[in-house]
């Protein structure tokens, strides 16, 4: 038969190292721009594994990250799950309470920390009893002024580590070795915990042709932040395929971002829409020469067309749209044109780039409705459910595992259509959808039509209880700079799109509107919100 | 934790019935050029699953195929192990007294054979109890003569299967797939038993840009016969990828391979050193329009330094060398330039595209030379030793066993060296090496030398033994039609190249080279040949 050899993330590692030494990570950090070989960054990880022994890091513990996208952050990323233990990103944008609830919850022992973040722990640090070490990642040469105890100082640490270190040879393939905090529309945030058997094979499939396809020859710039699903996982498969990776570090602008994928020549980058919708302005301010970009790559929510449009034809960098989330490692479901829908007319391309695409080689789904599995016609809308080795099979240690996992599924609470072809839309989360008079009607298709109004710099699309209908849409605008709209124009725009019985009640305008830690938008603050301003 | 949802074979015929029913399968038969789509292919496969069951093949039972690249053979390919019994692919160009031996210890229980295929088991329908039935491959309405019994029509007996038949769901990961059997320098074939594990990781992998970069988009022609390491793996990756497969059929020639890669518009192609030199000679004689292909893929053998600089400069079509066996499923190492590597002089990417390349996601290798592992200076040489999740560990009850597999890693029985950039190159089989005084002469460089002199078309390099030096080399060439040239010159030529002491003590001109089932030389049969002619 076959070798019993597991997927452990060891490999990643000492293939960079052993095939690629030459090749770069590129940090920038609050000292300029830093390049690391992967020779170094496999030498740094190897000290940090050992440095986290020494300091009582066992075989399952956790040990938390409270960081920006830098090359010390992916240093943590190998070092932690190679040595046996659990890399546990954690969301620096979450409520402080969030924040202790999540380190008590997975009972971290070490957290490694930004030098800019400290306040934030420093504040906390009488409520997370399980820690035992600090250790301050920072760019100067001394440590910062903290009232943390014990603090170490990371280069001191790593600089005391053995180079001789080796990574253990026994780990199970489905020993835990990340997990992640995912907010929940209530309550405390849920724990997902990857196995290194899921990151394996998560990070194979962002490798091939048909899904990402980052390699070797990328020079990829994760823009998605570490702490949210592992930058989409981005850094695991970088450096076990040897690409250059570009760590945009903290606190990047859109001009930040720009400067650096042209001066970088990155070929693919990654995050959510609000990063594409700051660099599209970007673009729109100033020159640039972005030709050396494969694509962009798009989740966490729904890209409006518009940007899509804009991206593609206006400044001819394809833009690829992506599904997933913090329970699904993330990768479930991308973009990629058919070959024979190359032939298609650019019009149409944008009707099947709009959607979040079908599903990459490895994971099952299926779309149940109010009857069981919809038809693949573009019109049912069902509720996605996903299965597959990447996939959680639970939460961790939390009793809301029963909501989402059920007969082997996992229930994204995501509505969405499928068409002919087989890409998938988004069409509402279940409990955003609105429900008119028996029937649904999808928030997300008006929010998308609206952001397709020259006006428009954001839309969301919300349901207010009504008396007769049970429920009507409402929407909440947001007007581009100088730029004007009256609620009737906005109505006369939708109406040759939609049945009549969709068009929202009342259009909105607002200064802005409420987002969560990762830019989606927060549509229960907003009801709540709407709520306040009706009955005023 | 993460879902433990089997990486079975099942999700891969599903997914392209599901996402690419308009794709096709274009198989070359008797009567012509086929076309079916993947919605009829995944039709017709669960029917022959059924037929299957209903002949009485049940979980386990090992199904012996006999047949060349045909979409009947794809289908057997996903009916058998998807139904959870074992494909055992049999090489039809062995002996037919191995081919008896290899039925009877696989203990197949039904044969699917090609029809013209069909006097070959007649031959040894006495010697083969295992075998229940036979079912007949043809593209003819009409059952041809046969002394087998029972026998059955392809076609008759699938249009009796169901559709509804459905696939288990219970089918361990680690659950025996298929299985194929190598030649061994002595006694009979050695067994190797593929996974549906280590077949899913494969394909994976083979989807990887690093890798083959197979997708969607391709359209591949799989040169390389389905019962030599599955087709190296491609109708598994090609299927489940939605990848238009171009299916060659039975006895084509150079002629009809260029003619197929120009009308199908073929993308990628794979095969061995010995189909490249015949395209070659049909690319000087004819006139092709081959732009369509991305890449040929090249291994089983080494392919000399002028057919690779043939293919890539002269025709503009790039030439990847790729090295594996069929105790590798069988990729391991392929030679993709590195980003940087790119920016070489065209001689110098020729010197690495020459070497077999360097390890691909998901496997571990050494190299192993006396004294333990070997520096990487493209110097030292060592036997290549690999490990990982699509390497066998052991020969099928077979007591050769030990030889081969010892403390978890595969000895290859290749030598090779490993230089700096990490590119390995086969320097020789271990039992080819020609040990002179002590140090180690490499047919394998000398014949490329040879090759690479523009009277010679084929050369080979053996040991003779020689009572001084214990061994000797001796140079076999054949020389190209209407092609001259005396030893005198070819030792001139090599001169410069080698060493003095590597160069060959004789050489010797013959008609042609003595070659095994899938076009290796075989030395063995050279050195007796030899070793006659120097002693009359």
């Amino acid at each position: 038969m076959m070798m019993q050899t597991p997927l452990t993330m060891t490999q990643m590692i000492k293939r960079a190292e052993k095939f690629f030494p030459k090749k770069q990570v590129i940090s920038r950090t609050t000292k300029g721009i830093k390049r690391f070989t992967y020779k170094e960054i496999a030498e740094r990880t190897r000290r940090l594994a050992d440095s986290l022994q020494k300091l009582g890091v066992e075989r399952g513990d956790r040990v938390g990250t409270l960081a920006w996208n830098t090359h010390r952050h992916l240093e943590a990323y190998f070092a932690i799950p190679c040595s046996g233990a659990v890399l546990h990103t954690i969301n620096i944008r979450l409520a402080p309470q969030h924040i202790s609830y999540i380190i008590n919850h997975a009972e971290d022992k070490v957290l490694l920390i930004d030098s800019d973040i400290l306040p934030l722990i420093e504040a906390i640090k009488d409520h997370i009893p399980t820690v035992k070490a600090f250790v301050i990642m920072t760019d100067e040469d001394e440590l910062p002024e903290t009232t943390l105890s014990p603090v170490y100082h990371y280069e001191e640490l790593i600089s005391k580590g053995s180079n001789d270190y080796e990574y253990p040879d026994d780990i199970d393939e489905n020993a835990p070795a990340g997990m992640c905090y995912t907010s929940a529309t209530t309550g405390n945030p849920k724990g997902v915990v990857y196995t290194h058997r899921s990151t394996v094979l998560h990070s194979m499939a962002l490798g091939m042709v048909d899904s990402a396809g980052v390699s070797e020859k990328d020079i990829a710039l994760p823009v998605v932040p570490m702490f949210h699903v592992n930058a989409w996982g981005l850094p695991f498969a970088g450096v076990w395929f040897g690409t250059t990776l570009v760590m945009p570090g903290a606190y990047f602008t859109p001009k930040i971002l720009a400067e650096l994928i042209e001066q970088e020549k990155v070929t693919m980058t990654a995050g959510v829409p609000t990063i594409w919708l700051g660099l599209l302005k970007e673009l729109e301010a100033n020159e640039y020469d972005l030709s050396s970009l494969r694509y962009i790559l798009c989740g966490g929510s729904a890209a409006p067309k518009s940007m899509i449009k804009a991206f593609e034809q206006k400044y001819k960098i394809p833009f690829i749209h992506a599904y997933g989330m913090t329970e699904t490692s993330p990768l479930v479901v991308i973009s990629n044109l058919k070959s024979y829908q190359e032939e298609l007319s650019d019009e149409e391309k944008l009707e099947y780039k709009a959607k979040q695409g079908v599903l990459v080689p490895g994971l099952e789904m299926k779309v149940v409705g109010k009857d069981g599995e919809v038809a693949w016609d573009g019109k049912e809308m069902g509720e996605l459910a996903i299965r597959g080795p990447w996939i959680a099979s639970e939460y961790y240690k939390d009793e809301r595992t029963a909501d989402a996992f059920r007969d082997g599924w996992l229930y994204t609470g995501d509505v969405v259509t499928v068409d002919e072809e087989g890409f998938m839309k988004i069409v509402d989360r279940t409990k955003d959808l609105i429900k008119s008079g028996g029937e649904w009607i999808s928030s997300v298709d008006l929010e998308n039509a609206l952001m397709a109004h020259e006006a428009i710099f954001e839309a969301a699309v919300i349901a207010v209880p009504h008396e007769q209908w049970q429920e009507r849409p409402i929407a909440c605008v947001v007007l581009k700079e100088n730029a004007q709209a009256t609620k009737e124009e906005l109505i006369e725009f939708l109406k040759p799109q939609f049945a009549k019985w969709w068009l929202p009640d009342d259009i909105l305008f607002m200064d802005e509107i409420p987002k969560t830690s990762v830019g989606k938008f927060l549509k229960r603050a907003l009801r709540d919100q709407v709520q306040e301003q009706i009955q005023q």
